[in-house]
């Protein structure tokens, strides 16, 4: 076999430069290789092991091995004593996907909300944690979970939900997900189970969630905030039986229910035998007072109740609880198990070690205070650029409502002018549910939020300053009104 | 107020004796307990802030926070002027849900397959990838990950399974999951779209996965095995589009599927435009020659591949792969979009460095070692106590058949027995699909292992030795031995 460079094995020329203990593979993989990629044909006959040894230097035994290995798996075939070909069992891949477009992240400020300060994600702790747990977890944990979780981790968590958050907590009827995106999809599908085909949901609100419920085949009805909550008006008209809250830092608009609000909330869901999801996403950041208690607490058999560690440690993580009334546990943990058979054990040993040592408060503790001075600097920042802006939604949360003065309105014109900029930011009717106006129960009344909001020619602004730096707020917040200056 | 035994306000008093800087804290605490286990009933009225500081020895501002808290969060109301009195609001919790049963760990000797040894999970190498993910992952890391994984594993992935396994893999074609129920969901759900109702699966199989297809709308068809792989006269007369196979050591038979099968089975997919789906659980794990290359290399487009560290690490974990056809591979992103936003960052991470170190490898040969030690132990054993004993499957995996001589059977008996003197073990039976013998596409033909199965009166027991040291499996079969003896 001569060398030239039309040779069709001279592309397995390079497995004579392998290390002596690696070449049999390498032959063998250098022969796929070029079989899938089409640059040995089907029905090419292949040299014999005599002679494609002795070109590439290596023993025939390594050639005949490689060529009974192919055979096995149809790249090549044999005829008996008639030699070796390529065989045609095998395609080549299709062009690869197309690559999404990847988020721009070159924005000079940028106040979409959604993420902590992943800079504060507490390395040394979570070290700590993970070299203890790996020393400590006996074997056995390391099998498959249970699908509810580690029972340690459902204790620890009860025990924190408890006595953060006011929940009736049961570890019996926690389950550990992977954040609040499975939790909706898990209880989606027990819903539907149940014959509900829709669930109400807060508009404005967290439109990623819709997709959510749609995965699990039910349609959402958008519903009108009003000052105190859910309006109760539209909820009714609505004829839903489930809806989907944010009691106690309602996202976008930062209101906390009223306390009246949250027990009719309750009374409407035993007169309808229906559900309140009770999303608690960013509970944990209270500044100004002690955080209102979950809605769970006040009834646990109507409120399914749901957070994670996305906004208190990082979304990166993927894990968060589900508190689930006795007429749905059963099936979210079957359906739990069904989705991934349970969450990662090691995952769940170290939070529940990380939250029992302390460690998670503490990271709330230095979290808070942090986020506390971060609002601050917005709000004083609005104040010197911004005369006359109204800030609200600012006692919880990650994020404050700002309803600039009507002269730098309307809300598009100024959110042009300042993208413009390099300014990432959202106004508050990006958040709004698409919806035609002809729905018939839902008219939007005069007294709530999503009237006021399309009537307005003041820009409101949704600002999320928890993982900016103090300096950055304010060099954002001066871009800003130099933008909308010009 | 008097203290006195019957005196409800005495549940409070413990608030006394809590660190100042904690007691508002403590008290609100126990207010909410005390509300929501009813032993303050609807409609009691409260001591005045006055009286109820005094009593309890604390601040009166103290108290009147408290008061202000729970009204805030419906656990009492307040009259103006006129008092305050525990609300309505509450309900208390159902009783938990029932514990399930746990499973039984008590058996003498356990032969039931499906995990790998967990003693041997490399914690200090583990521990050491660990510790450097976490000094050297770039803050965005812990942000959303990418729903198909994070691109540095999907990369150390494709190489892996390259080199390892000889597939075709593209890293824009990888989907980091859960593990291999995860990803029998997601693909159940993508066919489900497609049009997709009924999928064929290998019987004897792997019965826990028809539960999966289930969840995903789908019905599973039992199609029988000859000794080659899936027997075609049966898959093609059952019209189905999708089946889904263990081609590298067929579960639990252990059969490797003949070349010949494998581009069948292929001319097959080609000719109904459907998928193979190919479970590669145990593919790392090959003694007396090299693994032999995964189907999905012959024709990425119409192979699904999947597999975990679920039989290599732990099933713990819950860490696997999914590498797609061009024409699921969109929809099947989004499905994992949907059902979690993806798996855990520093899981991925970790993996990601565990892998490109080389760690992973010298792990699956130190495992192959000890498993292959193992395997030969259990036949010796076998050979020693019943003599006579055909065992196959030994080539690769974690576990064997062993055919028993006539004289033990038949199967039911002699499991009977021994699962009486405390020996954990299996029949080949108790993986057979539970169906109709009237299904008119699917008789059992002559050839089938599943009539085999049926007629034989020798016990064919699924022996897993992965898990057992050599000690403990040569104790384990002359428990048998004895029993079966009896």
């Amino acid at each position: 076999m001569a060398s030239s460079g039309t040779n069709p094995w001279e592309v397995l020329r390079p497995v004579a430069d392998a290390p002596a203990r690696t070449r049999g593979r390498a032959l063998q993989e250098a022969l796929r290789e070029a079989i899938r990629a089409g640059r040995l044909a089907p029905g090419t006959r292949l040299p014999s092991s005599r002679d494609l040894a002795a070109d590439l230097g290596v023993s025939r035994g390594l050639v005949t091995e490689a060529y009974e290995q192919l055979t096995a798996e149809s790249y090549l075939r044999s005829g008996r004593g008639a030699g070796t070909w390529v065989g045609d069992a095998v395609r080549a891949a299709a062009p690869r996907a197309r690559d999404r477009a990847p988020r721009t992240r070159d924005a000079r400020a940028d106040f979409v909300p959604g993420s902590p300060d992943l800079s504060l994600f507490p390395r040394a702790a979570w070290a700590a944690a993970q070299r203890a747990v790996l020393a400590e977890l006996p074997h056995r944990d390391l099998g498959y979970p249970d699908p509810r979780g580690l029972p340690r981790l459902r204790t620890a968590l009860a025990a924190l939900l408890t006595r953060r958050r006011g929940v009736a907590a049961d570890p019996e009827r926690l389950v550990v997900v992977s954040g609040v995106a499975q939790a909706l999809a898990l209880l989606g599908g027990a819903l539907h189970a149940r014959g509900i085909r829709e669930v109400g949901v807060e508009d404005p609100g967290s439109p990623p969630h819709a997709e959510l419920y749609a995965a699990a085949g039910l349609d959402v009805v958008p519903l009108p905030l009003d000052g105190e909550g859910l309006a109760l008006g539209p909820l009714r008209r609505a004829r839903v039986r489930t809806v989907v809250t944010t009691p106690a830092h309602q996202f976008p608009t930062g209101i906390a229910y009223a306390p009246r609000r949250r027990a009719e909330l309750l009374e409407w869901a035993r007169a309808v035998d229906g559900f309140v999801l009770e999303d608690d996403y960013d509970g944990d950041f209270r500044y100004d007072r002690d955080p209102v208690g979950a809605l769970q607490g006040l009834d646990p058999e109507r409120v399914v109740y749901t957070g994670s560690v996305s906004k208190s440690l990082a979304p990166g993580l993927r894990l968060g609880w589900l508190l689930l009334p006795e007429a749905l546990a059963e099936d979210v943990t079957e359906r739990k198990r069904t989705a991934d058979l349970g969450h990662p054990a090691l995952d769940q040993a170290l939070f529940a070690r990380f939250v029992e040592q302390g460690d998670y408060d503490r990271h709330l503790r230095r979290c808070g205070r942090a986020y506390r001075e971060r609002r601050d600097a917005l709000v004083s920042s609005l104040a010197d650029h911004f005369p006359g802006t109204e800030v609200s939604g600012i006692a919880a949360g990650l994020h404050v409502i700002a309803t600039l003065p009507e002269r730098y309105g309307p809300e598009g014109r100024f959110l042009e002018r300042v993208a413009r900029a390099g300014v990432a930011v959202r106004g508050l009717e990006e958040y709004q549910h698409a919806r035609g106006d002809d729905d018939p129960g839902l008219a939007p009344s005069a007294s709530s939020t999503r009237a006021r909001v399309r009537s307005d020619v003041r820009p409101r602004l949704v600002l999320g300053y928890a993982h900016l730096t103090p300096g950055r707020i304010r060099t954002g917040v001066a871009l800003m009104a130099r933008a909308a200056g010009e």
